[in-house]
C-alpha cells in the first residue's frame, strides 16, 4: 500500500485512476479544481475511506504544499486538455501545464517526495516525420500551445529528475477515450446530434487519421510500465497499433446511435490551427513489457458513446 | 531600415547586437531589467538617436506591450543565462526565460509584431546521444532547468509560429565567449587569479569538452541566417568545428596572464549537477548559408582575457 497523491483527480483519466488505485488497494490523495472535472466522477472514491480530496488550483503553490504532506507518489494528471482552442486563451496551456507542472515539482520537493508519472500527449511530436512515431523521434517543432506546454512540463520533470534526484515516468498518450470521456470529438459530435440528429459539422476533411486508446487500457498500461521500467527518466508512448479517419469514427458513432445525418465538412486537411492531420504513435516501448490493449478503437468510441448516452448530464457540464 | 527590439539589450549579446544593427542603420529599441545587463554596455548606443531604451523587467507584461509599439522584428536575448545554478533557484529559469519568452510573444502579437529571433542554446539537447549534434537530434531529454526553460521558450514560439502567422529564426548557441562577457569559466577563472594568482580552482576533472564562438562571429551568423532563410521556424546551431578541453582553456589564459597557478580539481566527469561533459554541434546548416566563424576558440578565449583585463569593473558587477 502506498500514500498515491492524484492531481486532476476528478478528471475523466485522473478520476478513472484513483478507482483503480483504491481498487488495488492504495491511499490516495486527489486534488483537482474542479474546473473541468466532475465531482460526481469522485461518488465512488468518496466513500473510500483511503481517499481524501482537496479543492485546490495547481496555481496555489502553498495548498499544494500542505496537500502533498506524507505524499510517496505523485500522478500529475491535471491538465487544460483542449488541444483546440490554445489560441484563443494563449497563456491557458503555459498555466494551466507548464507553470502547474512546476508548481507540483516544487511542492514534493519540499515534501522530498521523488517519483512522478505523467500524462504527455503525442502532440509534443509536433507533426512527426516518422509515422507510427518513436519516443526517440527527431527534437520536435511545436505546432499547438498544448504540444508546447506539454513538451515544456516533460523538460522540467527530466531537469527535476536530474538536478534533484527524481524518478519520472511520462506517458505520451494519443487520444484516450472511454467512461467518463468530456471533451473531444465524440464528446463534440454526441452533442451536435442530440440537439438535431439530420445534421452533423465535422471540422477539417474528414480524413484526418489518428489513433485513441480505452482509458483503462491506458491505465493497465501506465502501471505496468512503473512496475517494470527503472530508469530515472521513463518516457512511453500510448496507443493502440491502428488509427482510423475521422470519417470511420462518425460512421460508429452514427451507427450506434442509428441516426443517418447530413455531413457538413469545413474542409482542409486540418479540422483547426495546430490540428495534427495524422496521429500514429510507435508503441513497440511499452509493448515489450507485455502490455497489449484489450479494445481496438471501434470499441473504444462504442463505450465512449454508450457512457454519454447514460450520462448525458456531462454535456450540460462544459460550456 | 527597420525598427528593430532587443530584449536583453544591456547584456553581454544583447548591447554587442545593438551596437551591430544600429551600425548598420536600424533604429532600435531596446528593453532590460539590469539584473545581470550593464548600463554602461550602452554607452555607445545611447550617444545614437536611432536608439530608445526601456528600464523593464519581460515579467511585466504591460510594460512590453507598450515598448515594443512600432517594433517590425523582434531579437529576444534576454535570459537567466547562468546554466549552473539553477538548482539552487528553481524558479528563475521558468520565470525569466519561459514566462518571459510567453510575454514577449504576446507583446508582439498585441503589436501585431510577427517576426522573432531568439537566443536559444546547446544545452536543449541534454547529453546528446549524436556527436556533433546536428538540429534534428533525437528528441533530447533535459538535464537542467536552464536547457529545459529554454526548450520551452522554443516550443512556445514554434507553436505561435503555427497558431499566429509568426516566423523565427532560433539560434541554439555553444557557449559566446568575447568582449563584454560577464559570467562563464573565464569570468570564474580571471576573477579566481585576480584574487591570487598562485591557486585556481577548476570544476569537475577539467576534461570536460566544451565549444565556444566568439561573439561578433556569432551575430554574423544570426544576420546572415535571417536575410538567407525563410521558412517559418528557421533552427541553426552555431558555434565553431571544434571544442577543447577546460584544462586547455585554463593554460591559455595563463600563458596571456603570465601566471602559473596550482590547479586544484573539484574533481568528477561533470563540473555541477546537470553540467554536461561534451557539447559539440553540428554546424552544417549556418555554413551551408556561406558563413564561416573568423576566430578560433583560443583567439576568442585571448580576446575575453583581454575584455576583462581592461574592463576589471565588470568582476565587482556580478555578485
Amino acid at each position: 500500500m502506498k500514500h498515491i497523491i492524484v492531481t486532476g483527480c476528478a478528471g475523466f483519466i485522473g478520476s478513472s485512476l484513483v478507482d483503480r488505485l483504491l481498487s488495488i488497494g492504495h491511499r490516495v490523495t486527489g486534488v483537482d479544481n474542479l474546473s473541468t472535472g466532475q465531482y460526481r466522477f469522485l461518488g465512488n472514491a468518496l466513500t473510500n475511506p483511503n481517499f481524501k480530496f482537496f479543492h485546490l488550483d495547481l496555481l496555489d503553490l502553498a495548498g499544494l504544499k500542505s496537500a502533498f504532506k506524507l505524499g510517496e507518489v505523485v500522478f500529475h494528471f491535471a491538465a487544460n486538455a483542449d488541444v483546440r482552442f490554445g489560441t484563443d486563451y494563449p497563456g491557458r496551456d503555459l498555466e494551466q501545464n507548464t507553470i502547474a507542472t512546476y508548481n507540483v515539482l516544487e511542492a514534493m520537493r519540499v515534501n522530498n517526495i521523488k517519483k512522478i508519472v505523467f500524462s504527455s500527449t503525442g502532440s509534443v511530436y509536433g507533426e512527426a516525420k516518422v509515422i507510427p512515431t518513436p519516443e526517440n523521434a527527431g527534437f520536435p517543432i511545436q505546432t499547438s500551445l498544448y504540444g508546447a506546454s506539454k513538451a515544456a512540463g516533460e523538460g522540467l520533470i527530466a531537469a527535476y529528475c536530474e538536478g534533484f534526484g527524481f524518478q519520472s515516468w511520462i506517458f505520451r498518450f494519443v487520444s484516450i477515450l472511454g467512461e467518463r470521456y468530456t471533451h473531444g470529438h465524440v464528446f463534440d459530435f454526441y452533442r451536435q446530434l442530440k440537439l438535431d440528429s439530420n445534421k452533423l459539422t465535422v471540422l477539417g476533411n474528414g480524413r484526418q487519421r489518428k489513433s485513441y486508446l480505452y482509458v483503462q487500457d491506458c491505465i493497465d498500461a501506465i502501471l505496468i510500465a512503473m512496475e517494470k521500467s527503472e530508469d530515472k527518466v521513463n518516457i512511453f508512448n500510448l496507443g493502440v497499433d491502428a488509427y482510423c479517419e475521422v470519417v470511420d469514427s462518425v460512421r460508429w458513432i452514427c451507427e450506434n446511435l442509428c441516426v443517418q445525418p447530413k455531413l457538413e465538412y469545413t474542409g482542409g486537411e486540418r479540422g483547426w490551427v495546430g490540428d495534427n492531420p495524422f496521429i500514429y504513435l510507435d508503441t513497440q516501448r511499452i509493448r515489450s513489457l507485455g502490455w497489449r490493449p484489450q479494445h481496438t478503437i471501434q470499441e473504444g468510441i462504442i463505450k465512449t458513446v454508450q457512457f454519454l448516452k447514460a450520462n448525458e448530464w456531462v454535456l450540460e457540464s462544459r460550456d
